[in-house]
Order: C-alpha cells, then structure tokens, then sequence
C-alpha cells in the first residue's frame, strides 16, 4: 500500500501557445501529474481555439487563446514565456518575485551585454539562471530559483557533447561545431526558404562564420568549464526533418595529453554517468536523432581519430523537447522541488 | 489525500521485440504504471541487447533478446505477440488458457477460412475476439478475454471512418477506400524497394484491385454492420513518412436518404461521442496525421460532395499506436479490467 | 553527314518568374534548342539577381528581373504566364495577337463563367485552347494556336487517367478521384501551414467534398468526352515531398458491360500508343511519382477489382513539368511548329 | 546554316545497370549526343528488363539485363564499370587497352597499398588516373586516357571545397569535414538500417573517428597539393534525403598569414574561374543541394570566422551525379577528346 499525499496542482500560464515551443510545453505539462493548465495566450492568434493551431493536443482544443496581457498571466505559480526573442523581459518584470517565470527565449541567457546588442539588438534585459542543470554546480543554482532562462537548443546539445572533453583538459580550446538541425527551430512563422518545398530533399548550411546567434551562448558554456576563452567554431546545417539536433563536435587532442578512444569514452561515461537524461551511447554506436524525437534524453558518443589526432563527439538531442521546452519542464520541477523527472522521459519515438 | 492500493504488477512478455510492432507495444508499456516488462523475444535477432535494436528505448537498452519459445514466454501473465503472418498460431496454443495472449499479427482476424487461405496461404488458425472496442457491441467482447485479434492497420482507419455512415444507411453499400500510409507498416526486414533512397521524394500504389490481405477485414467489419455484403475497393499508397495513415472513404450517397453535410457530420459526431480515442473534427477541420503520431487517437471529419452525391469521410491515425500497439495496450486494459486508457494518450507528437 | 538549317531562335519571356512553374519552365527553357532566353519579371522581386531566387538555374544567376509590364513582355515570340489566378486575362490583352501567350494559371481553362466565379472568384476572361494534347482532337487545336491554357496539375493527370474508361463507356460515369500531390503546386508564397516542420511526416487532406478548384476542370474534361455529365468526386491529399501527383481514379464498372483487367489494360495501352509522353506500364508494374520526376512523361496503370466491381487507373506525374511547365512547352512546340517533344524528356530523375 | 559531321556513335556498356550508379550513368548517357548505349549487365538481376528495375529510364524499359561477363562487355568503345568494390579489376583486366574503362568504383582510387587494403580488405588492384578534372594537372593527364577512376563522393566535395585554401596556404594542413549525405550513396543493396522508415526524421552520423573509407582519398588528394601530409578529421552524416552532400569543411588560419573572408572568396573565385561545374556562390550565399540534383554542379561559399580563427567553406554536390556518374560522363568526354561538359547540365532541379 502507498500513500500520496494529493496536494493542490501547480497553476501553469504559458505565453505563445499556438507555436511550436509553447506547444510542446503544453504537450509535457499534459502528461505532468502535478500541473493544471492555466492560461494559454497568443499575438495575432488571441481569440482561437487551440485545435485549430495545435490540433495534436487534443484535450485542449477547445481552449481559447488570450492576449498576452500581465492580467491574463497573473495568478499562476509558473509562466512559461515562449515568445519571440526580445518580449520576454516586458512581460517577466510584471510577474511577481513569487511566480516562477520560464523563459525559453534568448532574452535572458548572455551574461555580456555587447554580446546581446550584437546578436540580438536592442538592450539587454539582464541575465538569469541558466537552466543546463547538467553543467558542473548548475543544478544547485536552479533549485528553487523564480527565474531560469533555457538553454538555445544548439547549445545545449554542443555544449554537453564537449563539455568533458574540455573540462578534463584533453583538447585545445578550439572546438569546432557542425549540427545538422531539423526546421522546428527556425519556428511556425511562414518564410519562403522554409517552405516544405524547399527544404525536402535539401540540406543548406546559414549563419556561417560565427554569425549564428547561438556561437556567444557555446563560448559562454565552454569557456566557463576552464580559465580560458574557448575559441568556437559553429557551423548550423538544415536537413529535411522536422525535429532533432545531430551535433558534431569536434577538437585537437591537447598536445601532451593524448587520450585514445577509450579513455575519451570513459571520461564522458563518468562525467554523465549520473544524469538522468545524458545517455552515453555503448562503444561503437553513435546517436542518431530518432532515437531522441519526443523525450527529455540527450544521446552521445566520443572517440578519438588517431591519424588526424583529433576527438570527435556527436551528440544528439530533440530541439523542442530537452532542446527546449523538456529543458523547461525540467527546470519548473528543480525550481518547484519536484522530482526533476516528472512529466518527462527517456524514451524516444521511433521509427 | 489519496490512498492508492499497490497490487502486484501485471507480468508481460513481448515476443518479436526486435520489429517495429514490437517496439512501439514495448514504448508504451514502460509508461504504463500497471505493468511490469517480462521476457523479451527475438528470432534471428537473440542474444543481442535490445538498445543496439530499438536505441530509442532507453531503459531496456541492457535486456537481451531470447529466442521465441514457450519456455521463455511462460510465466507471464499477458504476452504480446508481434510475429510474423501465420506464427501466432503455433506459440498461442501452448499458452495456458488463463495467459493474455494479444496477436499484434493477422492470424486470428478472420472468419473465414477461405478468405484467410486466399490472402495469406496455409491453414486458418480459427477466430479470436476482434480488438477494435469502438465496433457496436465489442467492446464487451474484449472485457475479460484471454485470446485477442489486434486489427490491422488499414483496417481500424478504414472502419471507424465508414461504419457510422454505413450503419446509419445513408450510403450505399458499396466503398471506395485509398489509404495514403507511412512505410513502418511494411515492417523492419530489409527490402530495396523500402530503402529510404526509393521511398523519399515519392508516392506509389501497391496492392491494387482488391489485392491487398486487409480487403476482406474491412469488408468483414462494414458486412458485419448491415444486413447485406459491403463492395469495398481499397487502394493503399505508400507515402514518404515513416507513420500514419490518411485514409479518403467515400460512398454514393443513398437513393432517396440524401444527407447535407451537417447531417453526415451530426451522425458521426454522435455515433462516437462516448469514444475516448476517437475525435470528430469540427466541421471544416479535416484530418492529418501529424496530430495523432504517437497516440492511441483517431481524427475524423466527414463532409457531402452534393454535386458528385457522395459522402466523403477522412480519417488519421498512427498505424502503429491506435493501428496496431495502441489498440494492443486499449485491448489489454479492457481484458484486464483496468481503465481502458491506461498507458495511452490522445495526444500527439508534432510538429 | 547531316545539314541543319539554323534558324534565328525563338526568343521567349517569362512572367513570374520567381515562383516555382516560372522557374521550372526556365529550367526545361534552358535545354531548349530551338529558345533564346529574353525577358523575366517579377512581382516584388522585381530588381533582384535571378540566382538568389532560382539558385539551381546557374546559367541565369546574373538575370535581374524587371518588373511584369507590357513594355517588358513586348517583343517577345513567345510569353509564358506564370502568374497568380486571375492576372493573367489583363496582360495578355495588350500582348498583339502574333504572339503566342501560355498561361499556366487557370484564367482561360474553363468554359463556364459561372463555375470560374464560384471557384476563382471575379470575372471570367475567357476560355482559350486547352493545352492537352493527349485528349482526342486536342492536338490539332494546338498546332499554330496563339493563345494556350495549360490545364491544371490534378486535372492533367485525373483526365488522363480516367478518359479511356470513360470514353470507352466501359463505366458508370460517376468517379471518384482521390490525388496526393507534393507541395510544389501549392507555390512558394510562404504559408505556414506549408511549412516544412508541418509537412514532413505528415498527410492530410484540403478541398475535401468538391471544394477545390480543378473539380470543374476535370468534370469539363471528362464530361466532353461522353453524352452526360460525368459525376466527378474529387479529394487532394497533401504528403511530404516536393513534386509530384499520385492520382487512385476509380469507378464502378458499367452494368452489362463489364471488362476484366486484360481487357481494361489493352483500352489503355491502345488509346495511348502513339502518344510520346503517356506511359502504360506493364500489368503488374504500379506508378510510382519518382520515375517522372522532371519529366514530361505520365506513368499509367488500371486494373478491374471483380469482387468490388470497379475499375481502378493510377497514374503519376510531375506537378511542375508535365503537370505544369513540360505541358508548356509542349504546347508551344505545338504551337510554333516544332517538333512536339523538343526540349523534352521521358526520364525521370531517380531515386 | 551550320553543317555537322555525323560521325558513327561512340558505343557504351554499363555493367551493374541495376544500381544506382549504374542507373545514373545511363539517365546521363541518354542525353549525351555521341553515344550509342550497347549492353547493359547485372548479377542477380540479368535476364530482368530494365523497366522493372529503372522504372524511370523509358526509353531503355524494355531493354534485357545480360550477365557481367567479358563476351558481352567487348566490343564497345567504353565501358562504364558501377560494381561493388573489388570487382572492377578482374573484369577491366580481360578489356583490351583501346577499350575506355571508367570505374565507378573504388578499386582503383588509391595509391598506397596498404590504406587499400586497411579499408577495403583484399589485394590492391592498382592505380588509374584520377577522375577529377578540377584538381590542378588533372586535366591534361585524362585526356585520351583509356583507364579512369572515378572519385568517390565524398572525396570529390571534400576535396574541391578545400582545395584552394589548402593550395595556397592559407590554412593549416589540419582539416575537419563534416558531411551530411542523403542514402543513395550507400546504394540499392536492402539493408535494414536504410529503410525509409529509419531514415525519414532521421539525422545519424557514422564512420567517425577515421573510419570511413574516403578519408585516405581525401587525405591523398589535399596532402598531394603541398609538400605535407594533410591531417584530415571526416565525418560522414546521413540526412533524410535521396541524393545531395553537404559537406561543411574547416581550418585553422595559418598562422601569421590570416586572411578576412573577402580574401578568401577571391582566392575560391579564381581557382574556379574556369572551371565549367565548380560555382562559387556571390558572397553572403551559401550552397544547398538541392540546387545541384540531377546536375554536374559544384556550388561552393567560403568565409573566415574571425573570431574562432578559422575559414569554413561549404560544398554541395549530388553524389550520384558530380559524386558519381557525372564525374564518370565528364571523364568520358575528355578520354574521347569531346567537349568536356557533352551530355551535361550545370542546372539542377529544384524544387
């Protein structure tokens, strides 16, 4: 016999419901036994019902999205903020110190404020917890914070596949990214060059050279791991495939301490060895994004390229699950003292 | 406070863990909260663990496949068989009479014997209970069964989009059916024609002319409705995604009982209104399966094409949750006594 | 050793030539022996570089296109129209009749003004010579026409597939067409519901009931073929790739005059077998989009279901070429005195 | 007028008809004005039409599949081998040396022995001139060549995506590739991993760390530029679609001879000023593949990350066309003294 304490549900508002990270927050808080699901609100959508912009999340289709007003989303215990890069701030200084306040845009992530003005524009709302509790100390900062900003979806998987690598000091600082996205992080906003026309059947790399927004936010991770800046090369690829991040990561050995393949496996073996939601792969079997799609789990592999006496990580993560909005799920419950896997799994939807 | 009485687990085994329908039972089963995952079979694939098979299930990814015996699925209280045609038979005989046994295969569908040797060659198995609980009357049959016909794919799509005009009399007893479907229902053994090189970028037909072995089912279910044989043409296509099934039913209208569409929609509405995984769209909202993947749902709308005089009804579903492993689990509940959406959600995984 | 007059080349203008029928008639353009290149608009893209918007047409990469004025389509041989419904009637007006004017929108396809309001909206500019030379007598109404209008992508590939069952008399003249079609012919204006996030894995159904626009263009066709109104139920399907339609026609075999399979494969292998681009595969062999991929050809197969009674033709064609901008230039090869296939192909691009 | 010499066609074999390679040798050949194509061989696919095995080469539908032997691979002027690895050179060996042999496959790619033998097992067969015209000399030497080895995919964008920086010294001799490929390069043999059911919403990496077969040809190819050997880090990815690489390839600056990207695109600019198939996209435009399908295009972009210290340059190609049978086509051309592009487009087909 078990007994459960049946306390009162925590009150969830999430702001930008009808796209694609508002949604998949909704599709989590839905299976979340301790939420009950407050207001959901829009822009231009405010006034339809939810089945007609997220038709997948069934038993809220007859909910009705609102503006995204501080009297809408005052009187919950948790805001998500799902909204274009830039609107977050607004609406965050509104909310009481009490509210737990989400924010799974950029707004709040970079510590510099040059940085910000640079990639973004406009002024630096400020900076908050980050919420990769998977980086050394990080989960202790998020327990029981009011304010977690969540991690871009390219950085958490590039910054957890090299994050041991760098940590334990077995490559230079200079890393080199490649991560092969799906186009459910480029958002539901129409764009001719996203159109399923154009991107079935192709695969185009942009934001090139460093400009994509998401190289600060990796320099920022890596660079915190160790005493030095961490020079990131960051190349993002888009291939037909609605979710998933397949990163490929890679670095020179550190001259002088040279590891082979299977030191490298056991180091990132022992750095995740207790997370719940980084799996490292068994020797010889690298992640692919499939296995991922839908769950809050990271998968990786290491090994090290002898002849070109480089190491190579590839990590692969679902952008809208752990990328987003299972990052967010699973930081409410580190900020609420929940067990910081409720509502969220491991297991991937395959094929 | 809520008092929860922790019975003993059900026990279960999934014989064919290897394949995709047996993957998908195995994704369900580990959130079912009633269940405990027993013996886990392979044919060729034995002795291998099941994470380099299915990576995408993570908290199996140590169990190793044993083979198919009746040794090894003893001792259960529910097996799953996910086999291929025409072995389902064999393994169920041994099975004591007080095991579930739930074939995920085609062995048990039919009546008739000659239909059975017709489509799939060798001797008839015999008949067992047929797990589609939202056919009149069925569900009761399901309650408390030990022996259970999963249904196939094309199958329950195509019946629960005909049946209540069918039952209702306002078409005439003869159907077309082309059902649009992803490739997973080909199964996982390896075919050139399946490769991923042939089947991206492209749609083909297959099984033309009544040809295909899910003709006589669906013609068996909508026959069985009414007091006379339903003609049924059925065409499936095979589209380029691995999941789901868009089916396009339509009907002549009847002579003399000519239906508007708001009369057809009122219909449907009410012939599923007290279903749990059937969705009535509302009017003007048609069907994709993007919002069922994953679930146990099945999207429906229907409309009358008054210059053509035909009823046109649509209906979406995953052909390996409610299509196959979902209908499994549903049927489990249902033998079991427990709540009949234990385990399974209406919710599904998009974009 | 063999002469070859050369003559002066035909020197051609593209309206629209942005979009995907204007770029695809470029593409088939540029292979064309007998075509010199002039001028291409656009509508808001007027001023840009050709190769930011088609970056596949390399030799026209340094092409800027002017905007979509008579002063600019003047001069020309031949214009094609790839311009949005309804714009096409305005232009050509001032466009002398000497010139041969194409128009691949659907301003002149349809007879009846009233069908044109009811599905297009405004006024009906007329109704020109209908470019499908593949229907009897249509031909030679081609030869030397200066206005054409090339029927629509559903259309091409329904009329073709049903008009020797239907002409033949061999069916009840009610049919049921039921066609999935890749996102191209929806164009490249950005939607979101075109996005590729919401396409890939996904199908669905639009214009169910008689609601889409080519339902009158192929009852027209259809029905010019016989005594009688053919009843025509028409349902799009979208599925997740770039080009290509799979049309399933299907209808009830004719009472008293019902055929087998041999005999409904030898009234479609004889009605097409002189014409170069309909392609009556070999019974047993079904359609598949992929082998007509950038090609002018329609793949082709019918078979008889005795059990159900009906008689069922797939065909498969590629939207843009033969569905849109192969028929193009087929037409103006018609029209301009040349060999009908030049510039054209039967292969596909595959896989 | 203009007067042409009809000389006799230029008589070609295509062994391993069957494949994908040897199918897109023959959609080229079909094209090409001086060729006559004579036997078409298989393994286990002879005495099949052509038809049922390239359902889009028309043309050639109904064309038998012979046996590879040396009685029906004589007597042609070319023969083009697409076999698996390993079996180009016993069938070659018994070819008289006036025959053009153009080996599809990688028998004949390496000069070392021992890296042979290390990644494709077995006895190395020799070494033939190297098919890629772009390569500084190459050229001269496949002018009236009699014995040509095609490249492989990889290598052949690999190779011309860091050939100029490498050439001119602007980087370190220490190259990371990254290159994300659809399936058809891992050809039509069934195999479970490649079913389009694993591979649709899929992005997967495999070979890392040095594995794959390409890198020694990679490494031959880049370190034969300068007086060093290139360390050469290449990781292949498969993406969800048929045909198309992408290959994201980077360096380090050298040191003390740092270029800004503007140099760079120069540098790129000029090493292909005259290369007919290599296009390096306007500044600021980066390469997609889908720009290339179906074409002997290169397109390729560059630019300098100024503040990771490091050039990037992307490439796409098709890899059955310029990856495979294009490169073979284009070799042909040059062996028989023909224009170089004959039978070839630079225009690809999109979308």
């Amino acid at each position: 016999m078990r007994i459960v304490l049946h306390m009162a549900k925590v009150r969830v508002a999430v702001a930008g419901a009808s796209g694609y990270a508002g949604g998949e927050v909704l599709r989590l808080l839905l299976s979340h036994p301790e939420v009950e699901i407050g207001a959901l609100t829009g822009a231009s959508n405010a006034g339809q019902p939810l089945g007609a912009l997220q038709p997948h999340l069934v038993p809220l289709a007859d909910r009705v999205l609102e503006p995204t007003t501080i009297e809408v989303l005052s009187g919950h215990d948790v805001v998500f903020l799902a909204l274009p890069h830039g609107q977050s701030g607004e609406v965050a200084a509104q909310l009481g110190d009490d509210t737990v306040v989400i924010d799974c845009g950029a707004d709040f992530r970079l510590r510099d404020a040059g940085e910000w003005a640079k990639f973004y524009g406009g002024e630096h709302a400020g900076t908050w917890p980050y919420g990769l509790p998977e980086l050394p100390g990080q989960r202790q900062e998020l327990r029981g914070a009011r304010r977690i900003a969540v991690p871009g979806c390219y950085p958490t998987v590039s910054t957890l596949s090299l994050a041991p690598a760098v940590a334990a000091g077995i490559v230079e600082p200079r890393v080199s990214i490649v991560a092969a996205s799906g186009t459910s992080g480029a958002g539901k906003a129409a764009k001719s060059h996203l159109l399923g026309s154009e991107i079935m059947g192709n695969a185009s790399a942009y934001g090139v050279g460093g400009d994509h927004r998401h190289t600060p936010e990796i320099t920022q991770n890596l660079s915190a791991l160790v005493d030095e800046t961490v020079a990131v090369s960051f190349t993002p690829l888009l291939v037909p495939m609605s979710r998933g991040i397949l990163a490929t990561c890679s670095a020179d050995l550190r001259a002088g301490h040279e590891v082979d393949a299977e030191e490298a496996h056991a180091i990132y073996a022992q750095a995740y060895a207790h997370e719940p939601f980084v799996h490292v792969l068994p020797r010889g079997q690298w992640p692919q994004t499939k296995s991922v799609i839908g769950s809050n789990a990271l998968h990786l592999q290491v090994t090290v390229d002898e002849v070109a006496g480089r190491l190579v990580a590839v990590g692969a993560v679902d952008n809208l699950a752990k990328g987003t909005a299972g990052a967010a799920v699973q930081c409410m419950n580190l900020a609420l003292g929940l067990d910081e896997g409720t509502g969220l799994t491991t297991i991937g939807l395959a094929p």
